[in-house]
């Protein structure tokens, strides 16, 4: 067995790297930080679920979720709503008061100014590709975040000027693709989403719970940066315009472990998943 | 209200009608039955998981599948994976006696033979399209069910020969169509699955249960056909190939519901979702 390791090992430099090994082996050149200020965490007794805030696509809705936290307005706050294969939500506790003014609808942004790493591969909503470790559409000269798993928003009634920041969203099925430019998402959950989605589905329309004991309670949220340095939590994503990203892809699209019988030549943007790890 | 409720009621046929709308007034005719051969229901004391089978994509593990729940082997067995954004997974009660031989890999189909409704968009992974109530793509004259949300699959180890019928995944995440083609689908869950999208998460590699205690038993499997008639559940899937599925699907990629200020004009295969629903 151990001979038979060592020729495989010494095999494997002639086969093309899977996502696993591209990721392992990737410099710290391709990775960079989680803004402490963009590092938002929800607490609750099932666990704690870690997003980044992504200012560059939403700057005024991360603004006022940034001031709602700090406000304390999350704690006490509860998750609200699991619909299956669409999203789970939460909320600032009641009464949330009202914003001084109306957020704008940034459901998308300019394309200019920020970077774009095209995916090379058809995409069903037009463009996809990817920005500084986001997952990103574009067209005509617009760029937005895509409705990817764990892609988190911010919830609103119908009209358009109703989303707070006081209630937010994460995406725990298919892509909602059509979601996309009609919701300002604000950023994603990079760890601990899985205990959130194996919540029991609310069962008034939506995925709302019913009642308040259904809910569970927001014990705290906060963002990193607020906390002394050493107990912050440190993440880091792929650089999505680095070699090592574009070999990622590739691999995605040609996935070469064992399982595979025919590999598919072509991944969709939600199925490339970019790196993330933590940082000890 | 009411008056209000009236003068919207009274201008409603001017605009088009949603996904909702066309459903609740599709014909008789644009539906079909699911066969009663092809219903299989798993009982469990979080609910059941009704299962239409589709022996038109994978003839021999479907036939292999109704030799197992009618030897009773699924009694007994449980729900012994769920991996998050990925699949549950149920298993047979161990031992499985080996099949009498190997399963054909049935990973695909000739194209000629059976109807498809191509969808007039994109899609990342190819031409996708709806046969008879399936979601399925297709290229070079084969044809495959696509691994959407609640696609019921037939786990095997990494020798494609080595699925039996006797352990079967379902999708609870974003579509992975990496595995289309890679693996016999049998058809999808079409009714109960949220329960079991719910489940904790396992903890062992690819979301396996690291011991018996933590695995939800399955009570008992069965094939509705072994039912008395009177007993058994009946559900109908939209037929695809009807003018009330084209409308469905053109309100899926324009969405009209009021929420939306920029419809996408377009649609991705797994986020049309073919219309079920239950017989009294």
């Amino acid at each position: 067995m151990i001979l038979a390791a060592l020729l495989i090992a010494a095999a494997a430099p002639a086969a093309a790297p899977t996502a696993a090994e591209i990721e392992a082996a990737a410099p710290a050149a391709a990775w960079r930080a989680v803004e402490p200020e963009n590092l938002m965490l929800v607490d609750t007794a099932r666990g704690t679920m870690v997003i980044e805030l992504a200012p560059a696509f939403a700057l005024e809705h991360v603004a006022a979720i940034r001031r709602f936290v700090r406000a304390h307005a999350f704690d006490g706050g509860a998750i609200v709503r699991v619909q299956d294969n669409y999203v789970v939500q939460f909320a600032a506790k009641p009464p949330v008061a009202p914003p001084a003014r109306e957020l704008p609808a940034e459901y998308e942004r300019d394309a200019a100014g920020i970077g774009f790493t095209p995916l090379p591969y058809p995409d069903a909503y037009g463009q996809a590709g990817f920005s500084d470790g986001w997952p990103v559409a574009r067209e005509r000269g617009k760029a937005w975040l895509v409705h990817c798993y764990s892609a988190v928003g911010v919830g609103r009634d119908n009209p358009p000027s109703t989303g707070d920041g006081s209630e937010l969203y994460a995406v725990i099925g298919h892509a909602p693709r059509h979601l996309d430019r009609n919701i300002a998402l604000v950023g994603r959950v990079i760890d601990g989403l899985a205990p959130f989605a194996a919540l029991p589905r609310g069962t008034e329309a939506l995925g709302f719970y019913k009642t308040d004991a259904e809910k569970l309670p927001i014990t705290t949220a906060r963002i990193a940066a607020d906390m002394v340095p050493e107990a912050r939590p440190r993440f880091e994503v792929m650089r999505t315009d680095t070699p090592s990203f574009a070999a990622l892809v590739t691999a995605r699209a040609n996935r070469r472990e064992s399982f595979f019988v025919r590999p598919a030549g072509r991944v969709d943007v939600c199925n490339v998943r970019v790196p993330v790890r933590r940082v000890k």
